[in-house]
């Protein structure tokens, strides 16, 4: 299969064979160095000097995890939304008690930092701002750094969903001040499903002495403590063929460079532009906000979103992502991270032109962005 | 390494090959197909008709599920204990606000029925009693007939830890009225640790509606729903390659037969316990609640606990468990669950008579029980 959904992402053969190692004592000694040294690793990735911390869950786990470990029922948030995953991370917040105060941006845009700064004025009291670096169900990247900057000094902490970027696009936890970064074993770093990790600066950590919202299994504290301790390097049992995995991966990673990485998503990416557009697609995303990971594409008047994505899978065994939620049927989506190659890229263009031939969609090119 | 921990635990070769298959779309029907079989065929191991969910997490998450899914804050529950686990699953239901009435057994022995039938009697309005099929850290296997029988009539739901029994110790969730059963990935059902699996009962979907803990990655309601639709079988990206292993580790339990593999672990427990007391060391666990999974053994007076296990890691690759929280290094503890072999036991046994005599042992056999 040609997977190019927005994550799980293919895995490097490397990876692949290291996930059928044989079990280890968890609680042994060869575990807690592959443990600890991928944690460290991935300071680099996240440019943090504080601790990385590990669960076993989604990405959507995660972001939970962020929640709530800083925040108290009643503490008010501000969720920057331009998708549904900005909308799932306002959910969570709100589950768990937050009076949450929503600044969205039209769906195929970022968020601009200016009505970041505004609300904040507007709004008395923000614990926290909560968003989305990379919003797959869009193909939209939020200009994180500006977000950063525009909501810095107001005493707000910055929770970020990075799922869908931290690998490929540009990230500075400690330089940007982010407090809470989140991201996914299955995207960017070449893993499967199944992990999260997780940069906690020193004000998240402050400002967990005093969460009040109720955790157990997600408690930052009781992982940290436990990753410090001499036996026993996570409470509770890890997903250990996602260790494994990534024990390989990140070191590929490492070797190749972060600035090398960035240049293979954006490569990626203006070929698969380019691509669509050269077919007679429209992007769905405005072109400044433009995803490096994935691009979404509106799928042509009279053509069926559901049939094209049949067809390609049965016909190529190329896997594409559908639109999601009031998207459904209007767009589909083209993940691009992590191991995706070129070649990947080229035959799933090939297929696309087959497809839309066979559907009778009538080529008429945009111009290329 | 010659694994004998109380999970994770060894894993077939078959499993092992399938954990390294390429990634699918975890939103596509092959890997719907995948899913839905194998929590159809896991129904036959929780000897249910209600559905059994699925969450990427560890067991001690889904006991966090089992919880949030089913109780309010200030609810009333009766949690039984009889070691380290009992004590964790009071704790979750503590986290999230609820009034926790102990009810302990000394470690060693099993929760006594009459027990339950007398606190909850003496207590009003328990809504839930929480209790652990299989104690790891003290080796000791609960009776839960006998408690589910005690607590029926009460009004109270039934929460079942069976994360180190289901499929190795008989359990019927319909036929004992047991309310919610969490089990694990990476114990008797012979995976990798990375998922956990839920049986819900009518009574417990009933009292999920008025449920008011916090809940978000964990809803019980969500995976429900999501695995009824068409396309996007789970709330949250799955752990697939833990979903690969069981669906190859499941037929083989199935094809063998709940009973037949009830009958390896009494097999294998017994050579256990008959070898490590022809050895002169004394169990941890009364006779009578030896658990078939896991063996705790007591550490002779005046041999360190913890060189014995690091000889045995060192010198002969066997892997053990030590004790946890107060019973550190008084016992160790030999699991024999899932795809563990009798091999496997004789051979550690041989490795622990040549460990002990090393560090002085004088070999004094107890009666065997």
């Amino acid at each position: 299969m040609n997977l190019l959904i927005p994550g799980p992402t293919p895995l490097p053969p490397e990876v692949r064979e290291a996930l059928g190692r044989a079990m280890i004592d968890h609680r042994g000694e060869e575990f807690g160095r592959t443990l600890r040294n991928l944690l460290e690793g991935l300071q680099q990735i996240f440019r943090t000097t504080s601790p990385v911390l590990m669960f076993a869950t989604s990405g959507t786990g995660g972001l939970e995890a962020a929640v709530v470990n800083v925040l108290s029922p009643g503490d008010r948030v501000l969720a920057l939304s331009c998708g549904m995953f900005g909308e799932r991370f306002a959910s969570v917040a709100r589950s768990f008690g937050a009076e949450v105060i929503m600044e969205e941006a039209p769906w195929g845009r970022g968020v601009d930092p200016q009505q970041v700064m505004d609300a904040l004025r507007r709004h008395d009291g923000v614990r926290a701002v909560l968003v989305t670096h990379n919003e797959t169900s869009t193909g939209v990247t939020n200009d994180l750094r500006a977000i950063a900057d525009a909501a810095r000094g107001s005493g707000a902490l910055l929770l970020v969903d990075a799922v869908s970027s931290l690998g490929a696009i540009d990230l500075r936890a400690d330089a940007w001040s982010l407090d809470v970064v989140v991201t996914g074993s299955q995207k960017a770093l070449m893993g499967p499903p199944g992990a999260v990790f997780i940069s906690v600066s020193p004000n998240a950590w402050e400002a967990a002495k005093a969460a009040r919202m109720p955790k157990h299994y997600f408690s930052f504290a009781m992982a940290r403590d436990q990753l410090a301790s001499d036996a026993a390097y996570t409470p509770f049992t890890p997903a250990i063929p996602v260790v494994y995995a990534l024990a390989v991966s990140l070191p590929m990673i490492l070797r190749e460079g972060l600035e090398a990485r960035f240049a293979h998503h954006r490569r990626l990416a203006r070929i698969t532009r380019t691509g669509v557009q050269a077919l007679g697609l429209a992007l769905f995303a405005e072109a400044r906000w433009a995803s490096e990971t994935v691009t979404a594409v509106q799928v042509p008047a009279g053509i069926d979103g559901k049939e094209l994505r049949a067809r390609l899978l049965r016909r190529f065994g190329v896997a594409v992502a559908g639109g999601q939620g009031a998207l459904d049927g209007r767009i589909f989506r083209i993940g691009h991270m992590g191991y995706v190659q070129e070649a990947q890229i080229v035959d799933a263009l090939e297929a696309l032109e087959h497809v839309l031939a066979e559907l009778g969609h009538r080529r008429s090119p945009v111009s290329s962005t």
